[in-house]
């Protein structure tokens, strides 16, 4: 268990990918032989594929590129044989904030959980592995949670201090500033770092304000006889303003479930000083090979995403979409509410409406790349669709204009 | 519900039992006429018997005077014709202290709770009316807080702040001095509080140390939509040495199953300035009616403490024990181990070993007022005898000495 580990040492120039985009590793003694503080070396122990855990409350039901970092770095562990714990919250997310002083998390219907999370693994499904044996498990924590009584909750609460968990950011300031901090948000932490022991994780990521939570997560592990967790932390994405971290409620986010076309415009506009992050965190590509003028950065980044959650042709219509070549379809000769197969008729991609129904139906057809193949879909207002790409087949689109 | 009320106000001089030995009620608005905020008005208020909460963890086996202080008053509300509600709290006597730093608090069995709840109510069979009907509920709050899951926790948690917390007498100089305070340690507080919100308490009575913990008593039941509790607060019992207050651990207590004659004695030798107080606390004796000298009040407030727990007989006995009258047998001249009926013929106050077993199967042989009816008993040592009253009938007794 030591012996071999230590003449298995791993050159860090071979992980780079475990590196990149990295805020923080915790522990971490890089020259130490010791599996326990050197992730490293841990990861060079072949006994069983790691545990890597991410969790994440289903509280809304749109995900934003902002998401996506730790989720890509989860990808990568899978890459190299590790188990990505994917951990949804639907229990934390449910209970919401009791006090119902906080709009963001209002408490949310069994329902609404059910449909979040659906709804988020659709989303995620492009960027981790689901199809390789072995390589995700997908966890809801009401199963454990649900089932901690007032002893076990005592005996969590019964591990840290007030002190400890006024020591956490977000806490001190308030707290420095008697702004009111409720007792049960100390729950958070040791609900999130419970998960880890349910989970028996090895390794936990998350963005650089996990800290805290990780460390909790480490701490419980040690009460309950467990090996503590590496934290992996990963810096919090600036929004496409170029200030403020990105966020749905400020409005400068990148959503993955945003049609291809706007997702493309917003994205090859981000301003230059952010392009080499955006790059590191959000593709894989070589970032001494990136192109040389800030508006090619732009493009490639904006291509490069697209083609992620959309795919290369949806990539390269987003592309065109914004070139001159590609010819208008104004929706001023159509009656709203119209039909769906009509409008592909009347755009003059297809030759009749029966062409364009069996088109449909064939599943060629699509808006900005999505494919649309409901025949009886109805759009009330030409706004639905202006500014769009309607494309039949690989060669064959116009933009939708008013 | 209101004009009848402020037209029935009664006359607080008709409730001098009600403020006999109370510190505080709360809340108190003496010239209210609402029943909400006036404990007279409420008690004149005749549509139903009030519930009055008194709670205790059955941690420890045996319940000193200072113990009966509230016991006392929760009889005095039964006899005006409320509900005494008295919590064992097995639950939190059961959880302990999880971190295991408190010796007072270490975890205890099932078993061991079981035993103590037992031997508890043995102790207070005295004070309250355990027969009338409608006057006793005993409940034991694992009823309620074994069933509490961890969304039902968030929400009582979310009733309160930090700041509030750290408020409460305890919490605050230990915060301050950087001591640590453990999270579990908030949750007594709360769950003190949710007993009162389980049993829909009218009243809960405690000392004066418990005003914080009745006060979220009705914090938690207003947020529960009842009516909050009224507070009734009795001063904390000073030990038998005069200076601080009664305890086990600091051995200047007087134990409700102490002998009558070591009862007795300690009693007699109450400092001249706790006297009063002891009266008022533990006696319904009239106080401007008390005997004149100091010696005599020592004298009287041990009769009629040992009467209350003991009865007439052993207190009347204990007192004998103190004149020169009573007769002495010295053990001396019994080889020990000796069995029971044998001393008692020794002893001379039966005729033969033949009458000593008749005498104490039939019940009439007491040590310190004590029946002793088990005919096999062995004492090991003249030292379980010695300074002992042995008491054959109503008549005969003999001081045991060496």
């Amino acid at each position: 268990m030591t012996a071999s580990v230590s003449s298995a040492k791993t050159p860090p120039e071979a992980l780079s990918w475990l590196y990149r985009g990295v805020s923080e590793i915790f522990p971490n003694q890089p020259d130490s032989s010791d599996p326990a503080e050197n992730l490293v070396q841990r990861l060079a122990q072949t006994d069983r594929p790691l545990r890597v855990k991410y969790g994440i409350d289903p509280t809304g039901a749109e995900i934003h590129l902002g998401h996506t970092i730790p989720m890509r770095k989860l990808r990568s562990l899978q890459d190299a044989g590790h188990t990505a714990v994917l951990i949804l919250g639907d229990f934390t997310a449910r209970i919401g904030d009791p006090t119902g002083k906080s709009e963001v998390r209002r408490q949310l219907t069994a329902e609404e959980v059910a449909q979040n999370s659906q709804t988020y693994l659709d989303q995620v499904r492009p960027i981790l592995d689901f199809d390789t044996p072995g390589r995700l498990e997908i966890r809801y924590n009401s199963e454990w949670l649900g089932k901690l009584d007032l002893a076990k909750i005592q005996e969590l609460l019964a591990t840290m201090t007030v002190g400890q968990m006024l020591a956490k950011e977000g806490f001190a300031l308030r707290f420095e500033q008697e702004n009111p901090i409720y007792l049960h948000e100390f729950l958070y932490p040791l609900m999130q770092g419970y998960d880890s022991v349910a989970v028996e994780a090895d390794v936990e990521l998350g963005g650089t304000d996990q800290k805290f939570n990780i460390a909790v997560g480490r701490d419980l592990q040690r009460h309950f006889g467990q090996k503590p967790q590496f934290g992996v932390l990963m810096p919090i994405l600036i929004g496409t303003d170029g200030v403020q971290k990105m966020s749905k409620s400020l409005g400068n986010y990148v959503g993955l479930s945003e049609r291809s076309t706007p997702m493309y415009q917003k994205l090859e506009k981000i301003p230059d000083e952010l392009l080499e992050q955006y790059f590191e965190l959000l593709t894989d590509l070589p970032l001494d090979r990136l192109p040389e003028t800030p508006r090619d950065r732009q493009q490639e980044l904006a291509f490069e995403i697209v083609k992620q959650y959309h795919g290369q042709q949806a990539a390269e219509e987003a592309r065109k979409g914004k070139t001159d070549d590609v010819p208008e379809f104004s929706l001023s000769s159509v009656q709203f509410p119209a039909k769906f197969f009509y409008i592909v008729s009347a755009s003059g991609l297809c030759k009749s409406s029966s062409e364009a129904r069996q088109r449909i139906q064939e599943g060629g057809v699509r808006l900005d790349g999505d494919r649309v193949d409901t025949i009886d879909l109805v759009f009330d207002t030409p706004e639905q669709l202006t500014g769009r790409i309607l494309s039949v087949g690989k060669k064959r689109f116009v933009r939708l204009v008013s």
